[in-house]
C-alpha cells in the first residue's frame, strides 16, 4: 500500500519533505500539491519530475481521493485552518510545527479530532525520532537512572536572522525543547521562570541573548534550558537528565577526530540542517508506518501541539513579567493518552 | 522510475535486503526471488507480502525482464556464476561479498563485465558508505592531515563461532579493512606480514586469535590490522590514519553517556548488526540512485572484488608461512579507474 | 628559610597538613602543636616524629618565636580568636574554611588585619590551585571565550553523614563553589535564588536533595550551580563557563579508560579526598612561597573569607524564603584588590 | 633525615633536578655540586642560593661524607664512570638516563652492585611515576583485563633537532616505552623488527620518520610502537593494552575543554617537558623515601639500565638489517627480582 500525499505548501520545508517521501523513503508518494504561490507549486511538480495534480487551494486539495494524508508545510498562521478541514473530511495529517499559533487554535483541532474520534493528526516535532533522545527515553523508562530530577539542557545557534526576537526564542528555539522535553520525562509542565544573563555584544540591539528557562513539571523535575542563538561557535544541542541513580547525557553528534595544530578535537556542527537530518527521515517513515501498520500516527500529536502552545505562552509571558508563571493545561482527555518509547519507535 | 530487483538467495542477509528494499528505501520493488531451498523462497514472499514471482534457479530469474538488478545473497561459491550469468543478460548486480571465492573466479567476472562494455556490478562492502569512514576519506582527500603514512586499525568482535577458524579471520573479518582501507588511501596493497601474539584463553583450541596483520602498500603507507574475535567486551572497529601533518580517527558509534556506579561511560555494542545498519542502507540507495542516475553502480566494482580476492589469499598465505608476502595485483584496467570519495557519496 | 608552623587543631585536616609539610613539600616545618584534646596533639607529634612543642593552647603556641606561621584546623566556631589573635602578634595564618562563622567575625579579622597594615591570612580555598581551575581562570583571563556570560557547575558526592542537613550544602559544600567561581570571572555576587527539584528518595527524611542554587554577579554573569549530595555514583565537580565567543569547561580528572563488558568508559572518583589532592599540595607551597618570596600570601584572602561568609547567609536565607536573595558586600577595601591568575599561579 | 646530595652535571636537567629538591619536595638537600664545566658549578650554586660546595670532580664529590646521594646528570659517556665509584664508595645513586652508554657498562655497573651487596642505583625513567602508567600497571595487576596480549603504543614529537638521527629514535626516544613497557607487562624481551612507513615530508633528508618498532616478549606479548619525531601536531603519549578481557588505555593529560570556532577540543601539549613533570617530581620524592624507609631506592634500577642496553642495541640492529633481531638478556640475578607496583609507588 503507498500512501498518498497532498501537499500544502512548497516552500523549503516542504520541498524537502516531497524529496524525503518521494527519494529516500518507502511507502509514499506525492498525489497534490498546492500553495498560496500557484508558481511554487508548479515550480516543485517540476523539480521533483512529480506525477501530482496541482491543486488552487487546501480545500480541493483535501477533497482529492487520492489524497490520504495531508502534509501542511504552509506559513504558521495557516495551518489551523488546513489541519481542520483535513480532519473533517478524515484525512490524516502531518502538519510541520506550530500545529496552530494559539492555544485556542490548538484546542479547535483536538476537539475535531475527538469528534472524528480516530487520531489523525501528528506535529513535525522531529527530535522525539533523534537516535539520542530516544536512547534518553528509553535508559530513563527502563529505569537506569531511577526518578528524574534534574534536566540541564541547551539550545545554541551561532547567529540567528536579524528579524530574530526575543519572543522567538521561545516559539522558535526553545519550542523543540518544550515538545521533547515533557515527552522524555513523560510529565506536565507547572511553571516557568526566565533568568536573563548578562547579554552577549554579538546580539542586536533589541534581542535578548543568552537567555534561561527554568520549567517544573507537576512531578517536581526542575528543568534548566540555556537559550543562546548568538554563541557564535556552532549550533550545539545538548540534554543532560539527572536522576536518582545516575545522569544520563545526549551524544555528541558522531564526528571523526582529529589531531592537528596542538588540538584534540572534533567538528562541531554549524547548520542546524545537519544536526536532526536522520530524525527527519525516521520521522516520516514512522508516521507512514504507524498509519499502515496501526491505521493511526503514533508521533507527537495535537494534544502535543497544545501542550506547545500553552507552554510557548507562558514562557513569553515570564520572558516579559520576570515572574515565575503557571503552565496551565486542561485535563489531558483519555483520547490523547501518553504513548511510551516502546509504542513510539 | 523503480528498479525491479531479483533476489538470488534468501536467508538472513537476503532477507535484510529485500526488507530495506520494500519497506525502507526509495525507487526498488522486489519483483522475482529464487533460492536453492524453494521453501525459503516462498516463506519469504509471505513473510514480506511481497508481489513476486517464485523462479526455481537463478537462470530463469535472470530472464525475466521485470528484473532489472539481480540482487546477490546465496552461498559464497554460488555467486560467480550468477553474476556472469547476470552481467552476460545485461543486469545489473548487487553482489554480496564475495564477489568469487578466488582471484581467478574475480577476473572471470571482470572480463565478462569489461566485455558488455558498462560497468554493472557492485559488491556489498558497506564500510564505504559508513559515515565514519566517509568522513575519514573526505579529510584525507581535503589534504586535512597531508600525506597518510600509518594506518592502525582494529576488528574485534565478543566472540565467534565454534567453527570459525583462522583463515575466517582474513576472509570473513579482515576481508572488510582489505576493501575500505585501499579505498580509503586510494592505494594499491604491496605485501603482508602476519604475527600471532599469545593466544587469547578466551579463543578454542584451533583458533589462533588475536592476530596482527601489518600491510604495506605500494605508495609506502603501513597498516597495522588487529583483529580479535574473542575480544570479549564487544563489536569494535578502530581506524586511526597518521598523516604528515595531523591525525584523523573513527568516531565511537554515537550512543548517550552516563555517569552510574563511579563510571562515566557509554555503551560499546555487542552485535555486529546495529554498527553499519545505517551504513547497509545508504549503500542499497546509492546503488539504486546512481543506476537511476548515472546508468551505472558507483561503489565498490568487480575489480575491489578481484583485488579482495587477491589479498585475502596473501593474508591467509602469511598466517601459514610466517613470512611478508607478496600481494601481486594483475595491472588495473582503465575501465575500473578508483573513484573518489566526492563522486562516490 | 624554613618557615615554622604552629599548628592549631590536630584532627584529620590538620594531621594531612602535617603530612604534606613534613614529608612533602619544601620550606616548612612544623614547631609546635596544641589542641584541645592534649592526647591528640601528643599522638599527632610521635605519628610523625614531629621535633615540635607541644602547646596547652593556641596563645602561648602563637607566641613562641619560632612559630611563624599559624596554621588554623581546629573546630570551625574557634577560628575567629585564634586568627584575630595570630594576626595581632603579627603571624602568618593558614586558617581551613570558615575564616570565621559569620560574617561578622570574618569582618573583625579584616579589620585586626588591616589594622595591621599587611596581609597575614590565607584561606583554605584549595580549588584555585587546582590545575582545571586555574586553567580555565587563564582562559577568561586571555579573552579566549570573550566575556563570560553564564557558569553551569555542579557538586555531586555519592552519599553524606546522617547529620548533614540543608543548610549545610550551603556552608560545608556549595562554599567551595562561593569562593572558586567569583575569583574565577572576577566578579562580585549580587542576588541568590533557591530552586528545590523533587527529593531523591536515597536522601535522609530531613534532608532537602538536590539545590539548586541560581546566582547572579553584579556584572550580570548568571551561575547555575547543582548540589546534590546523594547523587550515588560518585563525588563529581562540574564547572562550564559560556562566553561571549565560546565556552570552556573543567576536565575530568585523568584516568585511565577501558573497554570492558560493553562499556568504553573511565572511573569517576567517590572519594572527595583524592579529586583535590594535589591542589592542597600546591595551594600550601604557594603559601610558603608567596612567604618567602613576596613578604605575603597570594592566595584567598581575609575578605575572601568575608564574601564566603555573607554570601553563605544569603544562601541559607534563599533555602528558606524561596525568594532571591540580595547578597550585600560592604565595599572592598583597597587593601583587598582582586588578584589576578598571573599573580596567583 | 635529610639526605645530602651531590650533583655531578649542572647542565639544564641538573638544575631542573637541584630546584626540585631545594624549592618542591621534601627530605633531600644540595650539599656538593661538580661539572665539567666549573663555572656552570658555580653560577647553579648562586642561581638556587645552595649552601653548597664546589668540588673540582666527581671522585672528590663522591668522597665528601656529607654526600649521601650522588646525582648524576652529567654528559651520557661519563655516567658509568660516576655510578661505579659512586658504588664502590657506598653511596646512593640516581642516574639519568643512560646508566651507561653499552650494555657491557651496565653490566660493569650491576657487578659493582651486587658486589656491595645492596640496592643503591636508580635509573631516571620517570614514566614509572606518572600516574596514567601507574593507573594501567595497577589494573593489570589486579587482573582487570586479564592477561595482556597486545600492546598499542606510540610516541610522538612535533619536531626534533636536526642532529637528531635515525638511531637516536632508538637511544633517545623508544628508550622511554623500551623501559615503561617491560615494566607495565612485568615480562622481558625477546624480540624486533623495525617498519619504515613511507617517510614524512617533514623529516630532514638524513632521518627515517615515522618508524614502527614490533617488540614480541618472552611471554608472547605483542607490542607495537609507532615513534613519529616530525608528527607537528604536539607531543603525544599513548599507550593502549590490550587483554583478554577488556583494554585499557592511558589517559589524555587532563586539560579544560573548548568549545569555539565549530571545534569542541582540548590543548595537546607541545612541549614535552610538561608531559611528565609531575611524574619528575613523584620520581624523586619516591627515591628518596624510599632510602630513608626501605634503605634502598625502589625504583628503576642498575638491571634495567642493563635491559634498556641491550634492547636499545637490537633496536638499532633491527633498524639497519630490517630483519626481526633477538634481545639477548643474561639471565636476570636474583638480586634484581622484579618489584610490583604496590611496593614501587
Ligand atoms: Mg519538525
Ligand atoms: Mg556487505
Ligand atoms: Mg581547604
Ligand atoms: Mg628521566
Amino acid at each position: 500500500m503507498t500512501l498518498g500525499f497532498g501537499v500544502v505548501g512548497t516552500g523549503a520545508i516542504g520541498r524537502e519533505h516531497i524529496n524525503r517521501i518521494t527519494n529516500k523513503l518507502a511507502g509514499g508518494k506525492i498525489v497534490a500539491v498546492t500553495d498560496v504561490n500557484q508558481e511554487s507549486a508548479k515550480q516543485t511538480v517540476d523539480q521533483f519530475g512529480l506525477d501530482a495534480v496541482i491543486y488552487p487551494n487546501d480545500k480541493v486539495l483535501i477533497a482529492d481521493e487520492n489524497v490520504d494524508v495531508v502534509l501542511v508545510t504552509s506559513w504558521g498562521p495557516a495551518h489551523e485552518a488546513t489541519v481542520v478541514a483535513a480532519v473533517e473530511a478524515g484525512k490524516y495529517v502531518f502538519c510541520e510545527k506550530p500545529l496552530a499559533t494559539t492555544a485556542e487554535g490548538c484546542m479547535r483541532i483536538v476537539e475535531a479530532e475527538m469528534k472524528h474520534g480516530k487520531k489523525l493528526v501528528q506535529v513535525g516535532f522531529m527530535r522525539r525520532y533523534d537516535s539520542g533522545y530516544v536512547q534518553l527515553k528509553q535508559a530513563i523508562e527502563e529505569g537506569f537512572i531511577g526518578e528524574p530530577l534534574i534536566i540541564h539542557a541547551a539550545h545554541r545557534n551561532p547567529t540567528v536572522d536579524p528579524r530574530y526576537t526575543t519572543d522567538m526564542a521561545v516559539v522558535d528555539t526553545l519550542i523543540h525543547e518544550i515538545d521533547v522535553l515533557h515527552w522524555l520525562v513523560n510529565d506536565d509542565y507547572k511553571t516557568v521562570q526566565v533568568v536573563f544573563p548578562k547579554k552577549t555584544k554579538n546580539a542586536l540591539e533589541h534581542l535578548r541573548d543568552p537567555q534561561l528557562f527554568i520549567i517544573e513539571t507537576k512531578g517536581g523535575i526542575v528543568i534548566n534550558v540555556e537559550v543562546f542563538v548568538n554563541c557564535k561557535y556552532g549550533y550545539d544541542i545538548q540534554c543532560e537528565v539527572v536522576g536518582e541513580e545516575g545522569i544520563v547525557k545526549l551524544p555528541e553528534p558522531a564526528s571523526i577526530s582529529f589531531r592537528k595544530e596542538a588540538t584534540l578535537g572534533t567538528k562541531i556542527l554549524t547548520d542546524w540542517k545537519y544536526r536532526f537530518m536522520d530524525a527527519y527521515d525516521v520521522e516520516i517513515q514512522d508516521f507512514m508506518d504507524a498509519i499502515v501498520k496501526k491505521g493511526e500516527p503514533q508521533g507527537p500529536d495535537s494534544w502535543d501541539g497544545y501542550i506547545a502552545a500553552v507552554t510557548a505562552d507562558a514562557c513569553v509571558k515570564a520572558q516579559q513579567t520576570g515572574e515565575k508563571e503557571a503552565i496551565t493545561l486542561q485535563e489531558r482527555p483519555a483520547f490523547y493518552r501518553e504513548t511510551t518509547v516502546c509504542e513510539t519507535v
